[in-house]
């Protein structure tokens, strides 16, 4: 596993991590349609990744699979024939889901299917409606306040038919059947960093653990966000006892500080594992406690299933104004706080694939370090940092206590416990339990 | 219930009560006697209230009542015969529970036998003699120190003989036979805070929930400190297995912020109940853990009963300059803080009367709120309150968790948890426990 | 008991704390030898102290006791003939444990053998080879640097050979079998603070209560640290579940503030018991939650063990640049410092002594203090702290809690407590429960 943190580049990974979300930037995706399946074939690149279709009209849970929608072209074009608004040029600028529409109106009638933001009134919005049959468009706000009282022309070409909806998906077999799920909302059209980033950061989060030997077993999810989860925990419940830790990826591009939101329970191992890395990260960071608004983390701490599963992101969904605008573009995100954001997953599976329980085999009193070399040879001085590690794992190694425990009430980052762990283990003063 | 709330008028209800503790204000109140009942008879204008009498010599637990004590004169006359210290003009004048005394002595003897308030020159001190006979006088400081040194008259004209202790109740039946008890000491004489101010709230409260269909009985209690709270838990110990919640008031008139002491318990319904109001009330207030002295608390949640009663008030007792002064007067309490003293109680029966476990019905994945009109139609906005308290319910109603738990954990008001659970309940995606 | 607080002496006991550590201070202590021998003979003066000795060779645990050290002389001349290091002016110069030496070198080859703290140019530290064959001397960094590059003559006149281990031990029977332990490493040469003063404050405090009727057995240890500590609990390991508290005391004659390191468990009967003395001793102090490194707690509280035994000391080990150098010497203790540790010692013991659970025999309702001259007779005034006290008694006197535990959630000092439930106890309305 080890070797997994050494092969991390920072710039090069960054490089490419950069690159996915560029390459998958202009693609139109949806919760269903050509761009979202178009975007999981572009992942095939990098990793083994199988689409499931569900078909429409599937019932998942409360809820039922909507029909296709596909989008050739959008447009509103001023009395002069000039398009105003253009598709081609942004696909935010239509409501996504929107129905076909081809019409002549005046303004005031076209207002009512306009939607802006006054407050930031160079952006365009992302704007859906899913679940009820309506069209718009999405512009500037200044841009619409300055288009003249005449009449346009409108057309959305698209289409709304049974077809299917499309989930990404990639299991890694480990050495048990225990799974790590990871999971990245994929329905988002020309955002970057909700969601691009997430997208790309699983794709080589995966890429590199498909090469490992492996504790866990690790299931990738790319899906639609809301419906895509609750089609895939509908279509999987036997699946779900087998899930022992979660995340959910998103937002992981822009330069804020990390950010995690705990599972429901709160006090997870997944949710212990995050803290810890990010308490010895060295930088600030964000914890916040679960809420059942944010992502995909809705469906899978929901009451029936309760699985401990977090968050993980820099800057959260709606705390940053670009959120959700067409300011959530290229240059929102950079490689540096993508290429990080990778480094910290992989240590995040670090702590997860190395955290045990162990047994002090010599309970009573503390073993002699000293004459098998783990201890300073001459007393008197102030501890070093690897014998303190040591002694918190004979200490608290009475089979009650993980690793990550022991980095709680220690105040010590997990890799040195580790280290000390495998090295008294050497030395047979360390028993791991079997799990 | 909501009706409760709408029927309140801040400044009608101010008025009523205010003349409610200016009625009460003259009567000389004590543990037992005649001004004690006229204070119950008054009380009888606006709610039916039943008197109950306990003889004198009555054993409750490890107390006896004491004789009955009722005044009809006292004073300190000077060489000239002209009245220096004069019951009529202030009943605090007496030591209460004085025994009579009809003498003559010089004011070196006198002395002995006076009270005053070196630290509040001004002001007349309220003191008591329940259980040793004794006599005295309560005095301002100044006017002690200016008495010329001569022989006084003194005279008290009170008599202690076998009687009565009186105790005022009223019970309001709801639909089952669990109990809250609200109870306000009535035994001081002319102060106002303390506790003209809780026996004239208590009673516009059972005032209001006497008209309305109840889930709870409520039983008012107005009764002498400490041995009214003995005898009547003594006399009714058959009822205590019933008491649910329980809140004792005082000093609810006084401009302070308000207070809260918790139950002995702590962490019980009706001080997650008190603490949520106050805390979404917006403005400043305090909260105590428990403590053996205060008010009847002290019996109620005694280690042989444990009951779930807190105490609410404003300003605490001794925690304000006038406390047990001839200073808690009528000019020392306002009509807007009795009223809006009473006002925080609705509030707190509100939510005691709908506090309830819910189940949610789809437990896996949230349901779909969208197609029942409870959701946001275009999607990609900040998600609106009342959304994000369906959310908080559906997400933790897994009948572990009670309303005030959810509002405790989602930190909102319960109100509003409140509307969205009967939202989700007319939308059969929540069913309400039985209790 | 009582008379057991009465009886310390700040000044007296200061003196005699005090001259123990001077009397002490010459000797060359080692984890085995005769200056660890003599040293407790010294002891025998005070009290009727116990050598046990333990061969070179015995297995203890996962540990062996090692051969006997003595050292008669030791010394480093030049080329003159000059000692320029010299055992016999402070035993620090010599690496504790050095083998036999006899060598004349070029200061190169002698430098390896040398310790010195650059960082404290003047101090000689204090260095231990025990468990690897070395030699060394140890000298301040100023001298080493002015040392001429000249050939050396180099002598350590010591023998290494089969012998004992002595620890020294003092068991005091009380009514019970149940004991608390205190130990006090005694292991270090001339180091005043560490540990002479805990030798000594543990000398006085044992002589002070062999004198009285005790509740608990006490056991005092006086040991090499780490070894001898381990070696008694390997001989000793049918006492350890009668050891119900216990104390490690350490550095208690320098002038800082007090700190307290709890036991692994955190909050047994001790921890709760020194937490409630140093809250109320009106001044500064630190709590320490357990480490594994520090003093021989770290062999009580191994996992096999884990006694609840915490660590009483002012300035903890190695929060003083004096520690473990030859600054920790009898101008960096004080007689008042010494004394005021004994008295601090001398209260954790009251309190151990008197902690009960105690049952409220009236616990419906509060009995009536006033007709049995427990309270205040005059009513209306503030509560004075006894009725307090014998309020939170009797409130919480439920079976459940010991007077710590109503002092914990009082904020009331444990001697107030005390005495009010004796109180209680004489008027019966308190029944102490058999422990």
């Amino acid at each position: 596993m080890r070797k997994l943190l050494n092969e991390w580049d920072r710039e090069a990974d960054g490089n490419t991590l950069y690159s996915i979300v560029r390459d998958l930037f202009p693609l139109c995706r949806s919760i269903t349609g050509d761009g979202l399946r178009e975007s999981f074939s572009y992942l095939g690149k990098y990793v083994d990744i199988t689409l499931h279709e569900v078909p429409s009209g599937t019932r998942v849970f409360d809820w039922t699979v909507p029909r296709e929608w596909n989008i050739r072209d959008a447009y509103i074009k001023n009395q002069r024939g000039e398009r105003v608004v253009d598709f081609r040029s942004c696909n935010l600028h239509v409501l996504n889901y929107s129905v076909p529409v081809y019409a002549k109106m005046p303004l005031a009638e076209l207002k009512q299917h306009i939607h802006t933001l006054p407050e930031s009134p160079d952006w365009v919005p992302y704007r859906t409606s899913y679940y009820r049959d309506d069209w718009g468009f999405c512009m500037s706000h200044r841009q619409l306040s300055r288009l003249p009282d005449e009449e346009y022309e409108v057309c959305i070409d698209a289409t709304l038919a049974a077809g299917h909806m499309t989930i990404g998906e990639l299991r890694i077999q480990g050495r048990t059947n225990s799974e790590v799920i990871i999971s990245a909302h994929s329905c988002h059209p020309s955002l970057c960093n909700d969601n691009l980033s997430g997208m790309a950061v699983a794709t080589l989060l995966a890429q590199r653990l498909a090469r490992l030997p492996l504790r866990y077993s690790y299931r990738f999810l790319w899906m639609p966000g809301t419906i895509g989860a609750i089609a895939w925990l509908a279509l999987n419940e036997s699946v779900v006892p087998r899930i022992k830790h979660g995340l959910v990826l998103s937002c992981l591009g822009d330069p804020g500080k990390f950010s995690y939101k705990r599972s429901r329970r709160g006090d997870s191992e997944i949710d212990q594992a995050v803290e810890n890395l990010l308490f010895h990260s060295g930088r600030e960071y964000q914890i916040f406690d679960f809420s059942p608004y944010g992502y995909d983390e809705r469906q899978f701490c929901s009451p029936g299933f309760n699985l401990p599963v977090g968050c993980f992101m820099r800057t959260p969904n709606g705390r940053y104004p670009e959120y959700h605008t067409s300011a959530d573009n290229l240059d929102f995100v950079t490689r540096d706080s993508l290429s990080e954001s990778l480094r910290h997953l992989l240590e995040v599976v670090f702590i997860l694939e190395n955290n045990s329980r162990y047994l002090n085999l010599n309970p009573k009193c503390e073993p002699q370090l000293g004459r098998r070399g783990l201890y300073e040879q001459v007393g008197g001085k102030t501890q070093p940092r690897r014998e303190e590690a040591m002694l918190w794992i004979l200490n608290l190694s009475d089979g009650e206590h993980s690793l990550l425990d022991i980095a709680q009430r220690s105040g010590m980052p997990f890799p040195d416990l580790f280290s000390a762990a495998e090295l008294l283990e050497e030395h047979r003063l360390l028993k791991k339990l079997e799990q």
